[in-house]
């Protein structure tokens, strides 16, 4: 075990960062964390932003781990598939799994770092200062620089191991590539997002169903909205930047009228707020960020955001910051106090897994907005399904592996692309399911896949 | 030809800006350049930052086409090989080419500067307003935010077409990188620099090879000398942030002096200057930048250091920024008006040309720290030489391709991939030029090389 009596440094207490606190003081740890914003707790700051997420297997096993599952159950609205709406209001819907317990969870992004900050100050271990924002690590002295965002004083203060979950501005990320041989990407998917609301019935009923991710897919773009406990329903749409349909396109109360009655006339009528969400809400960019190193030496530690910047379309973002922080205290429990190896590791762990996420999101774009559309997408889902049920020890749905399982995202990913491969392969020439020559999938199966362990 | 009473803006008067606007000038077209810096005719604003550069052919033909060659000629001073410097002061020249004329040449940035500023004015159709910092361009609305430097006051500027000359921090790349689908890479050394100087002698005299560009090899650091005019050296110390041998163990002026007396002891006596130069001059990060795209429909390009910076190793970032500029002007005699057109040419030309010189200037690094003290790599070269001698339509030292010739930079960079397996594969098993079999030399260039276009 590593020696207990040792501080941890976190900057920023935001999902990731609160749930590693609260789990690192269950090791015993004395965690110091610096958070920028003000404590959510006594300040409304939600502002159209991401203000639902979905929770998947992946995220709710390090929160087990951490005994927090209890506490967060009651705020989860369960998502059994996708809702497809269609010009004519018409509504088709496909489940993401096969059995009840493969959902994903609607979940106020609020509301769960809540409880984790709630739970993170119940172990007696956890200091969480607000409004604290930390412009400067200094890796050489061990020193941080804090501004005090209500006093606008700086102030200086020791450190002996800082981890970054400070989010996609991460300043321990800036100091640890301004001395180490770095990477850092950015790429930008070129599409934005707005935020906008589907109230609650008159009795506080969901307007459409309250069990389904929706979607108005429309190739090029498209909107989505999540279910909210109170009846409402978070909605985004995404779209380019510029160009014949895009954000520059909708600029005046006329162009966006325009633009939802002749795009997505099904959902004008759920959106009384349109105009004032669309205007008031900002519009936020879409853009990946990989990054490497994710560590210097035994002294700081890149996690979530600070490390990897998805795109949302996978809903990824935070189940795989949680997948970080547990990979943490995994590493902790195997390397006790040699923490420049306890880096390493989950560097090496977690940068492979961070990349192949990063990339299945922005794959996962194209999905939603467009092939959900596709007759051959929609044979392909159905036979993955079959293909689940016949040959489970060896086949899994990719979606299936990283929205139910745990099995880490690289082999989702490089196994999904030998599955897409057999599963063209299959429909190549047939035009249901029961078509499908399946002795011809077995033998593909056991030449190109080895058996799957989903749960490590 | 294009429409000459257009007029284009430019964001940056440094090397690139300077020469374009001359170039764009001498086309007809009206030049508006706004440039951060104070004209530094009027203002002394060297910092110990690339005091010198090193001016190769492919920078000197732009530098023809503009006209400039006959004013630029006398701040030349030519540099025919590498003075290797070992521990005990022995020195060993190693001749870049075969041919009087293959040398380089080093050459002052401020005052190839100021001939550029003076050419493009002397035209009477550029503008250069100076202390002028763009810091939003509004592509939207062809609108740049200028904030006067010495007011502090910001005024809004129109523009028909803007080219981003702006360097690493580039305002325009900002804006394209905003809207279109982008990517931004920023790959960091972990290594810096320190610009140290070697005064003249008592009589102006230059105190080691005039003609030389003088290296200091330790393996995984190194000092480099470039000769200016006035009979100094400006002298530059390439080594890790930290480590061992590092900028991090170096920060006292008792470790400065240490570390010279250890490291360097044959450079230390000609280094009055040391103590101070080494605590006032800045410490110079070193990394590539490499983005895409380069440009935004017809309204907006990078060009040079915005576009791409390169670690300095191969002293190729003013003369890539060059051949830039000459491409837009030539692409604009192809293309006539058509911008948009125009700008997606040279973005297709140049990106890949800037990204293989990024890469190539990366591993000079490697051969001028290291190689060039290994018999290997010198007899390499030799037979390298002794190939150019023999098959001069298929053979040129990579070397030589980058820095005396025009061929661009990506086929210089894979067709000395294919020449350096040559040469590994010729090399083997000898330890002289003489006892290399040419027969069998032979029958692989005229196997793997197509004939050469050194020029085009």
């Amino acid at each position: 075990m590593a020696n207990q009596n040792e501080t941890i440094t976190l900057i920023g207490a935001g999902l990731v960062g609160s749930l590693l606190a609260v789990m690192l003081a269950k090791r015993g740890f004395k965690v110091e964390v610096y958070e920028r914003r003000p404590d959510m707790r006594a300040t409304d700051i939600s502002a159209g932003r991401s203000i639902n997420l979905a929770l998947a297997n992946r995220g709710i096993y390090p929160l087990q781990q951490a005994g927090l599952m209890e506490q967060v159950k009651p705020i989860l609205t369960a998502m059994k598939g996708r809702m497809v709406h269609d010009m004519q209001g018409n509504q088709n819907f496909q489940s993401y799994g096969q059995r009840p317990e493969e959902v994903i969870y609607s979940v106020s992004r609020g509301d769960l770092n809540i409880i984790c900050l709630n739970a993170a100050e119940a172990t007696g271990r956890v200091n969480i200062y607000f409004n604290q924002n930390c412009q400067k690590v200094d890796l050489d002295n061990n020193q941080l620089t804090i501004k005090d965002e209500l006093s606008s004083e700086f102030k200086t203060i020791a450190f002996n191991r800082v981890i970054g979950t400070d989010g996609s501005n991460s300043a321990v990320r800036e100091a640890i590539h301004a001395i180490e041989s770095s990477q850092h990407d950015i790429i930008s998917l070129g599409h934005s997002y707005k935020e906008l609301r589907i109230p609650p019935g008159p009795n506080g009923e969901f307007l459409i169903d309250k069990h389904s991710l929706h979607i108005w897919p429309k190739g090029g773009y498209m909107i989505i909205a999540l279910p909210n406990e109170d009846g409402s329903f978070t909605v985004t749409l995404f779209m380019a930047n510029e160009g014949e349909i895009s954000f520059e396109s909708v600029k005046t109360p006329e162009q966006v009228e325009q633009f939802f009655n002749q795009h997505f006339p099904s959902i004008v009528p759920l959106l009384p707020d349109l105009q004032k969400d669309f205007f008031e809400n900002p519009t936020g960019k879409l853009a990946t960020v990989k990054c490497s190193p994710w560590h210097f030496k035994d002294k700081a530690l890149l996690l979530g955001d600070a490390a990897h910047a998805v795109v949302p379309f996978h809903g990824q973002g935070m189940n795989c910051g949680f997948e970080d922080a547990l990979d943490l205290i995994e590493t902790i429990d195997e390397y006790g106090d040699d923490w420049a190896e306890i880096f390493t590791r989950v560097d090496e762990h977690r940068k492979i897994n961070g990349d192949a996420i990063a990339d299945m999101a922005i794959e996962n774009y194209i999905t939603m907005r467009d092939s959900v559309t596709d007759e051959k997408f929609l044979l392909r889902n159905a036979l993955a399904f079959e293909l689940e049920n016949r040959f489970p020890k060896h086949f899994c749905p990719r979606y299936s592996m990283v929205m139910f399982h745990r099995l880490p995202y690289a082999e989702a990913k490089s196994r999904g692309v030998i599955q897409e491969d057999i599963l063209k392969e299959l429909t190549a020439d047939v035009q249901s399911v029961e078509q499908v020559d399946f002795e011809q999938a077995e033998s593909l199966i056991y030449a190109k896949l080895t058996e799957v362990n989903l749960n490590p």
